[in-house]
């Protein structure tokens, strides 16, 4: 059978998914908006093969082994159910990323994968159907699949969860900075933090709510191109996600001193007259939220605070495709 | 008239008091629980006299003036109302801590006004109503007429919203770590900021669901002299108060990134085996709860990321009482 390589482009929630409804199938309990980014991408290169015994997985031209191998084939078991294919699979994936940044996320890479593997398994899946099944990889790979806005619709089960694209080509200057405070392996997974979240937050009901209010209004402010209003919205839904580590117990928390200082630089930027925002994910790592036109100025700030290679801009970025 | 001298020590909440219901009578949302301190104390003499055509207002040797002066004033027209007196008062407070630690907050501040200036007015107040008086100056002021463990019962209005001992003397072996941080003036006060969670986050009707539900489980811990349940507890209930103004709109903190840095130093200690707990008030400084005999290794290990004089033992404190 014949190798097929895909590239596909991580994203950043602007909107969060934080926490699941169904553990296997992950089915989320809110929908989720994201922005595509064009800097950070996974090439994936999947060929079956009769000769093989095993699931032959490469990371970044390490042989994976363990559990993360063990995911990966796991996952390939439901492509081979589809396709009716009894061969194993070397699988080729590379992460490309300036530096080690913790942003090569298993997004892209479950995307990526999904293209490239069911392809080479012989299916021809349209992208809503390579959503859904990037959604059994990892839920955030559900929005890799499209460009620019994407929004990851809830769904109440395989089927109805699934990403749309919400405005694949982004036509006003907003784009990203990705400050890249701490490379290293999550302390807590964002799996694992988000299930702890569910089971044990007294405020998760109301995020759930609040989640869904928040993304009707990211909605009006992407179609009226108003990257304040996406930016406050924005940080406001990320702070209410983190709120709920805080509101978890144990409480936990994704921020290290250096986020906060992060934060405080983007807040005094704001005062200063730059429209710039923050969010943040299930790991220490700070996105700012701005104009392409105001970059250079609040990167030069930054810079007073953190390494140039800490820093790394990113603009919308292209869907899922094959090369 | 004669003057009078009260010394009033401050507490630090275990439960959290955050958020009113009544504003002008400052009646909580929910009732909280505090150990008052020893080491952090305010005394205050009030004398009034026909003589003055103003209140003369002295803290720590500087003539007060503005609104903190008009706070006072304010809160003496309470006890000359009371009293029937006609008079203005001198007022000469002076707190007692060992470095300017952000830590003779209020609560010290208005309890020993209230017990001062009603005696000197000529009232003869008994606990419970001195604990009434002094709640209309600062809400935690409620809580600092007793000594050790305090409940501040919610009540619903003037009459029934005050403080009773749960446990005045404490006979085992619990204290606390004051770290110092930040003695600077905060940014967000208690005050304003509890204000802004009420009106805007979605969260907070769960927060006060879930105060009252770890009072009732620290009563018991406290009964059980369980100072691991007691530190559980009180983490956990601090981190929600926090997780509020996460998701207030806009969201802030009042996190600081050393706040984080002795969070995590407190977590270490505690994988170490050490028996030690956080909780943080509307300010950065962080409060360990700790046992006395494992105070000096807390204190050694603490001592690697602050200045000894950034660390300040507190053991468990008596009510007001007239010098």
């Amino acid at each position: 059978m014949t190798a097929v390589t895909a590239r596909a482009h991580t994203n950043i929630a602007l909107i969060k998914y934080w926490g699941k409804l169904d553990q296997k199938l992950i089915i989320p309990q809110n929908s989720s908006l994201s922005l595509t980014l064009d800097q950070f991408y996974t090439d994936t290169t999947v060929q079956f093969s009769p000769k093989l015994q095993q699931d032959q997985i490469q990371l970044d031209e390490q042989q994976l082994t363990g559990p993360a191998a063990e995911r990966i084939s796991h996952f390939l078991n439901l492509i081979r159910q589809q396709a009716h294919c009894q061969q194993f699979a070397y699988v080729d994936s590379t992460n490309h990323v300036p530096t080690a940044a913790g942003l090569a996320s298993s997004a892209s890479g479950f995307a990526a994968l999904a293209a490239a593997a069911s392809r080479a398994a012989g299916l021809r899946l349209e992208r809503p159907a390579l959503s859904r099944l990037a959604r059994r990889g990892s839920g955030s790979a559900t929005r890799s699949i499209y460009g620019g806005f994407v929004e990851w619709q809830q769904g109440h089960d395989d089927q109805t969860s699934l990403a749309i694209p919400f405005s694949e080509e982004v036509d006003f200057d907003i784009q990203m900075i990705a400050i890249v405070l701490n490379n290293q392996q999550k302390r807590v997974s964002s799996r694992s933090g988000m299930a702890e979240v569910v089971a044990t937050s007294p405020y998760y009901p109301a995020w759930v709510k609040a989640a869904n209010a928040d993304l009707i209004g990211m909605k009006q402010a992407i179609l009226k191109k108003d990257i304040n209003l996406i930016g406050q919205i924005a940080e406001s839904n990320a702070m209410k996600m983190h709120a709920t580590t805080l509101s978890a117990n144990p409480p936990f928390t994704y921020f290290e001193p250096k986020s906060l200082t992060a934060m405080q630089v983007i807040q005094n930027l704001r005062q200063d007259g730059y429209s710039c925002y923050y969010t943040m994910d299930a790991g220490p790592n700070i996105k700012v939220i701005c104009s392409a036109k105001e970059t250079p100025a609040i990167l030069e700030r930054l810079g007073h605070f953190f390494d140039q290679q800490q820093l790394l801009v990113a603009k919308p970025g292209p869907g899922v495709q094959y090369l």
